[in-house]
């Protein structure tokens, strides 16, 4: 946790916010912080910072929250990702990990090779990736949270809502075959939008409706990443190629 | 599990292997495989195989090995990775992950910012990681197993054994800074050893040392990664621009 995350609602008028739970072990246990400490600290999609420290006690610490006009954030994400809905198991461990990249939008989507019942996971209530995504932009130090959105149809969506956002180029699909040419991610520029399927991959169908609305397959190298490894390897190359 | 392995102390003289656990689990649940079925498979540290499923019990299956010459591996791995100890918990995340993006050799050090204690955990006992890496490998379809070994201390390990070992260019130090040119890892050539820190990075003195030692410092972005998505992330990146 390198930059702790209230919610405004979490804190009372006079800027006070009493936390419990993994926060507040972080505080206790790691930092070891006492009263009078000074943490790095945010509002969930505000801006940084400090955070005072006025008390811990055995299950909670209370702090004072001052915002930093001054506090450099991380540059705001221009990647978003749409993914094939993985295993709740594996969706739970990639969400903080996305947070972390610095994603804008996460696009879920239900996928031919993707089991229906996957989007039956609790995990996609608010209240409970919520959590997962704060703990992933605390490590980054970022406050933008990622906002996540189930899209269906797939091929509809894809074709009247997602591919005209994104100019030609910036739709990549991740797809294992020879290593892409770093050409194949334009630097700079405007949003990118990178597809990453479910194991087993997408299906042919798919694959022809992303080739047809005008997405570059991009392959990072030639061993099979899980999902999860995927979404921390893909990212990280597209981001370094666009950097 | 794109390839089931096994080692050869597993298999009776006939070729015949009974498996339980995990790997049986996956048959039984995951391939729903039946008596006749092949399985992709291969030896530990040996040649790829096929697996003829000879019976599928409550706990176990029994499978029949034949070596398969004719099936390709991927490529040896010809990238190190030199780890300070991580926390046990991230140790047994990034075990698997290095074994499935393709390392060669795990260097394991202690570091000034990595707890002594770290090294008490019984993941590094061999019946203990070998079973991690070996599911790593499964995921990749390679049966070369990464080689785990212990440094100390670091500083005269480095200056005597692995300084040498690696020419010019190819000893890298992933560090948070501005983004490295894309010149920074040397396309092709021998093997490369890429040095990851703990939480909290290198010391000061760790970082002479790596400078003194000749060791190119690489960014392959500017959001703080945890160790475990940095283990992904940074041979993800290494490996793209040297392919």
């Amino acid at each position: 946790m390198n930059r702790l995350l209230v919610t405004r609602e979490e804190c009372d008028a006079s800027g006070r916010v009493r936390i419990t739970g993994r926060r507040c072990d972080h505080i206790r246990e790691i930092l070891k912080s006492e009263p009078g400490d000074k943490l790095r600290a945010g509002y969930v999609n505000g801006p940084a910072a400090s955070a005072e420290v006025i008390s811990v006690g055995n299950d909670f610490c209370e702090l004072e929250m001052h915002e930093d006009a001054d506090a450099e954030l991380p540059q705001p994400p221009d990647m978003d990702i749409l993914l094939a809905m993985p295993r709740p198991k594996f969706f739970k461990r990639i969400l903080p990990q996305l947070a972390t990249i610095g994603v804008r939008h996460i696009y879920l989507c239900a996928a031919d090779r993707s089991e229906r019942c996957y989007f039956d996971t609790h995990l996609l209530e608010p209240e409970n990736y919520m959590p997962l995504l704060i703990e992933g932009l605390e490590q980054a130090m970022d406050t933008r949270l990622p906002d996540i959105r189930i899209i269906r149809p797939l091929r509809n969506y894809l074709r009247d809502e997602l591919a005209p956002q994104y100019e030609t180029g910036h739709r990549l699909l991740a797809h294992p075959g020879p290593v892409s040419a770093p050409g194949t991610v334009p630097r700079g520029g405007g949003p990118v939008l990178v597809a990453i399927g479910a194991e087993g991959g997408w299906s042919d169908r798919e694959l022809e409706w992303f080739d047809s609305f005008g997405f570059t397959r991009f392959s990072a190298g030639l061993r099979i990443l899980r999902t999860d490894m995927a979404c921390i390897a893909i990212p990280a190359v597209i981001d370094y190629l666009r950097s």
